[in-house]
C-alpha cells in the first residue's frame, strides 16, 4: 500500500513521527529506485544496432531487473508489518516477573523478524549491483552515468538496511544468534560495497 | 507532477527508455527522502521530557528539513524540465555549417542548465546532512539508526547528482567554463562525502 500512495505522501508519511515507514522501508525503496535504473539503461540499449551482440544479455537483464524491483517494492510494505508488532513489543507492561518473561519473548521474537527484512533488502541490492556491473561494460555510453547512479543508490540501501539489522540484534537477548546474524550482515554489507565502490569508480572514469 | 505518481509509477518511468525522470531527478527523490528521515528524528525527539532541553534546536531542524524536502521535490521535476531542451538540441541535424553553428549554440545552452540542477541538488543534501550532524547528537537515540540511514541517502543523492553535472560538462565546447563547474562539483563532492561518512561512522558505532 505505501508503493501506491504518491512519491509526496510517502515523504509525508516517512518524515513524520508515526512508527512506519521508517529508515528500513525506505532503503528498500531507494533499493528499488537503484535497480530501476538498471531497467532503464537496458531499456535505452535494447533494439540498438550498436549493441546488437548483447542483446540477449540485455534482454536477461531487464528481467531480472523488473523481478528485483518488485521484489524490493514488497519488502517497502513487509518492513512495516513486521515493525508493528516490535513496536507493540516495546510497548508491553514489565511491572512483574511474569510481564517481564513475556515481553522478552514477544521482543526476542518480534526482534528476529525484524532482522530477516532488512537482511533480505541488502540481498537484493547486492543482485542488483550485480546488474549495474554488467551494464557498466555493456550498456549503452549514452546512460553509463545512470549505472553510477544506480550503484550508489543500491549501496546506500544496503548500508541504510544494515543498520536496521544491527540496532534490532543489538537488542536481542540470545547474543550468540544475534552474532551470527551480524556476522552475515558484515559479510554481505563488505561484499556490496566492495561492488558498488567498484562500479561507481569504473562510471567516473567514463564521465570524467 | 512526478511528485504526485505513485510510488511503483514513478519507478515504472524511472525503469522505462523515457527520457525523463532520469538518474538527476531520482537524486532529487533519493535526497529527499534522506531529509525525510531529519524530519522523522527530529518528531520523534520533539516533545519528549528528555529532550527537552534542545527543543528549541529541534524545531528549528524541523523547520529547516521540511523546507529542504520541498525544495528537492521541485527539483525532482526541475531536472525533467531542463532534460527536455537538451534532449532535443541532441537530435538537431548537423548536415551543414549553418545547422552545426545552431547545434553547438543549443547544445552549450542545454548542457549548462541541465548542470545547475543537480549542482543545486549537491548543495540542498549537503545541507541536509547538517541537520543529521546535529541530530546524531541531540536526536532521540531510539532512531540514531535512521540518522545514518539519511546520511546514506543524502550521500548516494550527492554522488548521483555529481555523475549528472560531469556527464554534461564533459560535451561542453568551452572548456574553462566545464573546469570551472567540475572544479565547484568536486569541492562540493569532497565535503559531502566527508560529512556523509562521519555522521555515518557515528551512528554504526551507536548501534553495534
Amino acid at each position: 500500500m505505501f508503493m501506491e500512495k504518491s512519491g509526496n505522501e510517502f515523504l509525508n508519511l516517512l518524515s513524520s513521527a508515526a512508527p512506519v515507514p521508517g529508515g528500513g522501508g525506505a532503503s528498500a525503496f531507494v533499493g528499488a529506485m537503484g535497480v530501476a535504473l538498471a531497467s532503464m539503461v537496458a531499456n535505452l540499449t535494447s533494439g540498438k544496432k550498436k549493441y546488437a551482440d548483447v542483446q540477449a544479455d540485455i534482454d536477461r537483464i531487464i528481467k531480472k531487473a523488473d523481478g528485483l524491483r518488485n521484489e524490493l517494492t514488497s519488502l517497502v510494505e513487509k518492513d512495516a508489518e513486521v515493525f508493528e508488532p516490535l513496536s507493540r513489543a516495546y510497548s508491553l507492561p514489565k511491572e512483574n516477573e511474569a510481564e517481564r518473561k513475556i515481553k522478552d519473548e514477544t521482543m526476542e521474537s518480534a526482534l528476529k523478524s525484524a532482522c530477516e527484512v532488512p537482511l533480505e533488502i541488502m540481498r537484493k541490492v547486492v543482485e542488483a549491483m550485480d546488474l549495474h556491473e554488467e551494464l557498466a561494460k555493456k550498456g549503452t555510453r549514452i546512460a553509463v552515468s545512470d549505472v553510477g547512479v544506480g550503484a550508489a543508490f543500491c549501496k546506500s540501501a544496503l548500508m541504510g538496511a544494515s543498520l536496521n539489522v544491527f540496532i534490532n540484534t543489538k537488542l536481542m537477548k540470545n547474543r550468540q544468534y544475534a552474532e551470527e546474524v551480524n556476522q552475515k550482515t558484515e559479510a554481505i554489507l563488505s561484499e556490496g560495497i566492495a561492488k558498488a565502490d567498484n562500479i561507481y569508480r569504473q562510471v567516473e572514469a567514463a564521465v570524467r
